[in-house]
């Protein structure tokens, strides 16, 4: 899945030039929208009355002596994807879309978001908010300075607030006379109330040790060595991030769409460990797990997820230091600390050492994928018979898809929403079909799908672009050159501890050389059983350098705007390279085994070594996902393979081309 | 040149992994060095007796109440050579490397450097002084702090201090009740008196129109319109960079070694130019050429060099605001001018401007690379026929090229020491042959020459390995994988405004591919007769993103300790990119115009695109420089010149392994 939208990490918008470079054409989603300037206002049906919420809003504001209240989009644990019980910014606005800022003041109420959606804020929200088409602090400060008075107040939740975004609004706010108000008690909650869907409670069960690189045990012994070796002498680690709980513990539930996570903070000092979570949500099988009766250092305590603030603040009071990870901690968590007992990394050591797969996670994560690659193959197969007789859409597909890789052993649903594009739709940055709105596939254009799933040993995340009919000479061209992009990567062998940004660009130059790009990133992380989109690994400027062990996406693509969209993702695991002289050498070993479509590849486009790559991939996709098909009896998909993994070979023009070369260069040594 | 050691801007050391990234092999020269240790002390001849001068040292730091005093290595304007007169560390230490920190208590004395300077230290130090062998702050405070008591005072010279360096002690030092004080008067200046070698009075002089790209007005007028477009509303910019003056007013001197520049400060504001420099060194036709006898806004107003930090305090005390270079601006500068008042990038906009050349800067660039690869040719030609002879030597053989570089049509000296390396002197980091150590040039051994010229139209900077005789097949191997790698990031397109961190690595992946690297940075800026390192261009983290119009070194290498070193480096230019589809690429133009050497490349490493690409080289070399060595009369060289750019083809092996690459494509899809 590409970067755009951001995600498990979405604290990472910020690093991620969000634009995919392109202006997007029109939508067929984008024609009944809002008209506040008409008379009477014309609204969609799609549009939500706000005009009681926002009452009530100001009611608290008033009481709490605000002149202005933030509503981010984030939940306390800065999640890729956020629960039905943490939807504020979309309860109070209408708008559904997954990045925005709204702030309410007395008289007035503004939503900030990006262009991927604009539309559908003028068709979601009713005409008591103005939108702004702009995205960060400054633009929301610079409004504020002219709407509210001097003197006034303005409230955020400072669980909602990371650390960074609170201090880029409280540089933006000195010397304004206006000031950034803390308020604990989150305002849309207290009007939210009853229509507000419940915390979940649904069980937290233990991931079978079959499914776990170590147990919960070892992996808090090898934190406390961490602690024990850090020379500034940490007393403690606090994790906020619903995965690293969830990584440490091997505990899973189902909090937050995509993402098996629940709803927690932990606390891990040299002597105890506090788990923060709702502690009705255990069964006695799992409290016994985690020794819970016990008050040891390898003993669980367990404390309500509410009173995490008061139990940092407490412990923080001691002879302590902690340990935190600063891209994801609150500030609300962060304040308490005082700042000479704070160790703020950006990661946490549990972030960290989650990152570096250890060997079972490395066969689990590879075993996940060799199962992934049955339901895109039934898929690509099913395609091929039926897009030809136009009885397939964008959303059937998906929920094809989707149906196909919950029919998989281990499986526990789709790791992302599934992105099933046809034509034009594949070159929007943030496109997914819906029930209404969607496009029929169709023989004459091309067709990209992003799909992934969550398996108890792992989670996987694959795009490929097909064309059935017969593509352009530029279709062919881009797909290629993207192809070609993600071979070299993916077959490069760098040095240990070299940063991914150093080395993406390999993904970036067969398009380059003739003038076409991407405007996303290149690949992300990926988790066993945990994110799609798993931080600090891949090829951003803040991802940390490349260790074997690591799994990563590659995933270059080209977008041409209002016509087609290609993208290519594989994932794959960061491994020693055997290199003709002795070094500490790495190089990828691509885990995705799912053949590109020969329909789209301009084999004379590809260097022999490019084709010799390409073919020992494909004999890797025989050798792996073939006894596979074969065990279960698909024998159509068997034969699919078999054809669609036909060695390459250059045609006679690309031969051609090189002996013109070598009988130029003769002639030219000659004259 | 290589990045290391650092250059026309040492603050650049600290982003530049020093390490070459091997040990170093015995030197000749390390044989005799000091023995502290035994009874009694041996102090080779080369060791400076310090006692009087450290005795004389430690008054004024009993004057001035302090327990400790630092002296760094830098000069007033972060230079990258550092004038006689500036000489401080040499004169108090002994030691005359370019990298180090002394720091002087009552009763010790300490150098800190790394490792291309331990034993060059060992060498010329007397036992006064203690070896650290270890850089940066960290050490030396944690030393300090052992070392003087309590509510100590250490002092430094303001003026040596970049603010970087005085935040990072300061932040050291925090918390440890040791206080750092900032002390006007050199104590060093104040002990070395009469001995100091006076400040440089040679005339500073007008360089002629023909060598300039635009008239010193012109120049001030773009950037005081880059002042009134800028959204903060600078009212002056301060340079205190050599060259920034140097560029700005047309003018130059010879104060530094290997740089035309001249001590001075500029003070350029929206009403008024001020020029801080010792005016009696300037004529009566170059006062006229300033319109230094009035007071407009186009006039030049000259005040003394030593006035610069009251006259900057004074404007600072109005209502102003100073945009400065953080990178190269003193700590005493800095700290007289309020925060509010203050305007901090990292490069002020006169060296941004300066770093993308106009078409005349590029042209007259351009043809002193013309012209400098006489001279590399002449030497290049000379050696095949003197070295078998067993006559030549490093350093002879480098005063004979700097010779011929002399002789050069609007030559100004060598842009830096030649380094002529043989055999293994040329895998050391930091090594320049002397008339006292140096080895003989062998047709048995390889042979590494970088070097460059100050000519009045350009600098240059080229570096060229040879092998006269029978290299081994490794020798042939990486000198290939050098190659490749030079041309890969030298035929690249990329988009415009990337940083080059993102495509360095283009020059590498020949070498990763087999487990070779190399330790240094792939390339750095050069000017128009100004420095051969000329920030901020280049492929470091801290340069800025590529533009058309900017100069560039291309300069991968490989060094094999106790055996042999390669470089090969030309000078480009970022030109903008032919592209199939549109689009605003980039791509390099090569201006360095010297053959490589065909006895070492191993033609069938390379792809048909690469051997193509260095062909088109060589024939550019031919058209280009065969005019001018035919007007020369020079017909050995010219005939050389034919000789070594002869079209290279790929050999039988490399086409029959391509044949066979096709027949077992073909056998495999057959089968």
């Amino acid at each position: 899945m590409a970067l755009v939208p951001w995600a498990c990490c979405p604290w990472l918008v910020l690093l991620c030039a969000c634009a995919w470079g392109n202006p997007k054409p029109a939508d067929p989603k984008t024609e009944d929208v809002r008209n506040c300037s008409s008379s009477p206002q014309y609204l969609p049906v799609t549009a939500v009355n706000t005009t009681e919420k926002l009452t009530a809003l100001r009611q608290q504001m008033h009481t709490h002596n605000l002149s202005a209240y933030i509503i981010p989009d984030t939940d306390a644990h800065m999640s890729e994807y956020i629960g039905e019980h943490d939807k504020r910014l979309a309860w109070i606005t209408g708008f559904t879309g997954s990045a925005g800022t709204a702030v309410v003041t007395m008289g007035k109420a503004g939503l900030w978001t990006d262009s991927r959606y604009w539309t559908q804020a003028e068709r979601e929200m009713d005409c008591n908010w103005e939108l702004h088409k702009e995205v960060g602090t400054t633009p929301i400060v610079n409004w504020l300075l002219t709407e509210i008075p001097a003197r006034g107040h303005v409230g955020f939740d400072p669980l909602l607030f990371s650390v960074a975004s609170w201090e880029s609004y409280d540089a933006a706010f000195q010397g304004s006379d206006r000031e950034l108000v803390s308020i604990t008690a989150n305002l849309v909650d207290l009007v939210w109330e009853s229509e507000r869907p419940p915390a979940p409670s649904q069980p937290i069960y233990v991931l079978q040790e079959t499914f776990t690189g170590s147990t919960w045990q070892e992996k808090v012994s090898s934190i406390r060595s961490q602690m024990q070796k850090h020379h500034k002498a940490p007393t403690a680690v606090l994790l906020s991030a619903l995965d690293e709980t969830a990584w440490l513990f091997n505990l899973r539930s189902s909090d937050i769409p995509y993402n098996p996570f629940f709803y927690s903070y932990t606390l891990l000092t040299d002597s105890s460990i506090r788990l923060f979570v709702n502690k009705s949500r255990f069964n006695s099988e799992t409290l016994q797990y985690l020794n819970s009766s016990c008050t040891g250092s390898m003993c669980v305590q367990l404390e309500d997820y509410s009173q995490v603030h008061d139990s940092i603040q407490t412990y923080a009071s001691g002879a302590v230091r902690i340990w935190i990870g600063m891209a994801y901690t609150m500030y609300g968590l962060y304040k308490v600390i005082p700042k000479e007992k704070l160790i703020a990394d950006t990661y946490s050591p549990v972030m960290m050492t989650k990152a570096v797969k250890n060997n079972k996670e490395q066969a689990l994560l590879r075993a996940s994928h060799v199962r992934d690659a049955v339901p895109m193959i039934r898929y690509l197969v099913w395609l091929e018979k039926n897009v030809p007789k136009g009885i397939v859409d964008e959303f059937s597909g998906a929920e094809l898809l989707d149906k196909f890789r919950g029919e998989e052993e281990f499986s526990s649903g789709p790791s992302f929403e599934t992105i099933s594009a046809s034509g034009l739709n594949a070159a929007l940055a943030h496109y997914s079909p819906t029930k209404e709105f969607h496009r029929k596939l169709s023989s004459d254009e091309m067709y990209l799908v992003d799909s992934g799933g969550q398996y108890w040993d792992g989670t996987t995340d694959i795009t490929r672009t097909v064309h059935w009919g017969t593509p352009s000479a530029f279709q062919k061209e881009a797909y290629t050159r993207v192809l070609i992009g993600n071979i070299d990567l993916s077959r490069l062998v760098f040095p240990a501890a070299i940063s991914g940004r150093m080395i993406e660009a390999f993904a970036r130059r067969a398009l380059w050389n003739v003038g076409l790009n991407y405007g996303h990133g290149t690949g992300h992380g990926i988790g066993n059983f945990l994110c799609v989109h798993e931080w600090p690994v891949g090829f951003q400027s803040s991802s940390i350098t490349m260790d074997k062990g690591m799994f990563t996406s590659i995933e270059p693509g080209y977008y041409q705007d209002g016509e087609f969209g290609i993208r290519l993702e594989d994932v794959a695991l960061v491994v020693e390279a055997k290199t003709k002289y002795p070094g500490t050498y790495l190089a990828f070993e691509v885990v995705s085994l799912v053949p590109y479509d020969k329909n789209l590849i301009d084999v004379n486009l590809l260097s022999p070594e490019q084709l010799q790559y390409l073919n020992h991939y494909y004999q890797t996709i025989r050798e792996k996902v073939g006894p596979e098909l074969e065990r279960r009896q698909m024998l159509e998909e068997l034969a699919w393979l078999q054809q669609h993994t036909e060695p390459l070979s250059a045609k006679a023009p690309h031969t051609t081309s090189l002996f013109s070369l070598l009988v130029v260069s003769t002639l030219t040594i000659l004259s």
